[in-house]
């Protein structure tokens, strides 16, 4: 007997119809005999409606009273689908954040969890009851109802399964596991048994959608194993998902490279001819970091004749202002030659735990791009990846070669 | 400076605009000085709409759930009300009932108010904060949500007031204020400036749907002053509704019939030649009691021969069943010679306190409705109100000849 998590999201109960799925589902771990928290988020397209409602009344509505109506969205499904447990004959009792209770800081709309007292839901378990709880949301030490942003029931989830010491978090979407790259590029993609937290993070930073990424952080500060399933696999027809796991894969046999990341959503500035001296990182940063633009890939070469060229990554809806901020505030103050800018870029990863250990992969990984004939702008690297920026047009191109020189197209020994 | 506690039912929170609407209008009472604590139901075909999702998932939905999903629909007009007020520049605050908190037994969907914990509404008001608080909700000492069942927010209303010790509780509605009679059959029906809670009961429970009963009962109980006005009158316009007080009014000059109010919902039994004997009275009710059948009038007459006829009325929905319980079960039990029964019967009456110090007043009635050749099946005296039963089809013109003839189409002296 286990304590799972299980976290159901908007798609999963859209409908009165899904709902009772859910239940049917639910009631099918509780079957065999392991003890059921079920976190879940509101109906898809609750949340926006109750947006919409609010601004109709208030063109910038109260955060705190904005809160309080978009919390309503969860606390109308832990009801529903406590009810349809109760229609399987089963005990079920829903909870919201306030009544579980979820403690977080006062940021309304975006809140932190502080803290879990799990004692309730702790009695009902005991007690065979399934207990229902709302995502996404919490009370401050006031009592006010919080929010914690979007996506935040996956935090609610990993958060619960930490504070009651969970067996394991899992994580229903409607996608049926992690891949090693987007099927939809690369029909050959496979699902992964096993991820590990370092692949997980780096694989949702770098485009794949799965989990926020946030809750990621959440599980691995405090080792919650968590999985990503489907909520649409028939009965009988489930699968394990994909298990996020803390340590490299003990397997002797295993592909060295996890799987092929890539993000669109890039668009690189390089700042040429600035002097090299200690300081000029900080002066070309600064001035984007304070106008609130996150900055993803940083490379700066060794200089020569006293000068080095600067490059670094933005979101592409950020591309335009970061290069005028460049050229009239950072260029003249540090005496730079010229600003260059491209937004026709895209980020392709290889990312693998201990990949450090096979030194062959970059070098392999260039050479199956360049007998493509695609040229490599940018190189960046850390202990658990390999990421190039290449032109926007070869981005299916490089995944596809990536994918099947890297074997991940082969099922795993 | 008063301290009001205001409470606008679904209607008057209908839509954004007239949520708006209800925002200038409590920041025109703010600005002449006074504390506000607004106590709001939820949006008219709000809790319907939640009650039909409800019984999409499960048909009989489980009720301490279905409170959970219900109490949203308050949840989210307090939040529209407090950021509409906060854009005309106000301090405004919304508390669930959980929040205040208004505490109440267990029993779900129709819970009752056995506490409430004003301190932190005290607070907001001392602050200058205009406070706001969801209606016909609140939590159980385990912190289960419950609510009031239907109407429950006009109880919150005054419960609150009482709880406060308001200088006066405001009910809003789409009414404004508490008529002679029903406009609607007597164009001449003119609004009362005031009643008292007794004639209040007795217009209520005989037919006038101002206000929900359960409310004006507590606020006798707790002598909260209770005023009845429409939240739909223009600024500038607004009158001050009906007041509702607990003494007679001292005024010298005054009708000695405050207004005549009306029931259809009436059907009438007749036990004929039941023995003259003690006990029968309840074999007769016992029965009608057991089937949870409501009874309203209830008449016995001296007897002769040792025989008595018994006779009372019922909602009219109960009308069958409680006919096919007196003739198989009450009647051949009693000895009883027959049963009659009559469902096109309403029951019309004349309502004033202090009525029992014009002795005229029945003898007046009966006249009048004798002269339009209304017959009268039965009588039924209190200490405020004289009741007749009559034919249905005589309801209009028994109410407004009485009306006239009682001259409540003048203006009060």
């Amino acid at each position: 007997m286990a304590l799972i998590v299980q976290k159901y999201g908007g798609t999963s109960m859209g409908s009165p119809e899904r709902i009772r799925n859910v239940a049917r589902r639910v009631a099918r771990w509780k079957a065999q005999g392991h003890q059921l928290v079920v976190v879940v988020s509101a109906m898809s397209g609750e949340t926006n409606r109750l947006i919409a409602l609010a601004k109709d009344v208030s063109p910038r509505p109260d955060s705190r009273e904005l809160d309080v109506i978009v919390s309503t969205g969860e606390q109308v499904t832990i009801a529903l689908l406590a009810m349809a447990l109760k229609d399987l004959g089963l005990e079920a009792k829903s909870y919201t954040g306030g009544q579980v209770k979820v403690l977080t800081d006062s940021t309304f709309t975006k809140a932190r969890i502080l803290d879990i007292d799990s004692d309730n839901v702790r009695r009902d378990l005991n007690a065979g009851t399934i207990v229902i709880v709302a995502g996404f949301q919490g009370v401050d030490q006031d009592g006010n109802i919080t929010t914690l942003g979007r996506g935040g029931s996956d935090t609610s989830g990993v958060a619960l399964a930490a504070a009651l010491k969970a067996d394991e978090c899992q994580i229903y979407t409607d996608v049926d596991g992690v891949y090693t790259t987007d099927p939809r590029i690369v029909p050959e993609a496979r699902k992964l048994d096993r991820i590990t937290f370092e692949e997980m993070l780096e694989m949702a930073s770098l485009g794949s959608k799965v989990l926020q990424i946030r809750s990621v952080e959440f599980a691995g500060k405090y080792k919650v194993k968590l999985r990503v399933l489907s909520s649409f696999e028939e009965e009988g027809q489930e699968t394990m998902g994909t298990l996020i796991t803390f340590e490299e894969d003990s397997k002797m046999e295993q592909p060295i490279i996890s799987g092929i990341a890539f993000n669109r959503d890039e668009a690189k500035l390089t700042v040429l001819g600035v002097p090299d001296r200690p300081g000029v990182a900080y002066q070309i940063l600064g001035a984007i970091a304070d106008a609130n633009i996150d900055v993803d890939m940083i490379i700066q070469n060794v200089g020569h004749d006293g000068t080095t060229d600067f490059s670094f990554t933005v979101p592409r809806g950020e591309f335009e202002r970061a290069k005028k901020i460049l050229e009239e505030k950072v260029s003249p103050h540090v005496g730079a030659r010229a600003v260059e800018g491209d937004s026709k870029i895209c980020k392709v990863s290889a990312v693998r735990v201990g990949m450090r250990s096979h030194p062959g992969v970059a070098s392999k990984m260039f050479r199956v791009l360049a007998e493509e004939g695609i040229n490599i702008k940018m190189i960046s690297t850390s202990k658990i990846k390999i990421s190039v920026v290449v032109d926007e047009k070869y981005l299916e191109l490089a995944v596809r070669v990536l994918h099947k020189a890297f074997d991940l197209d082969q099922a795993a020994a």
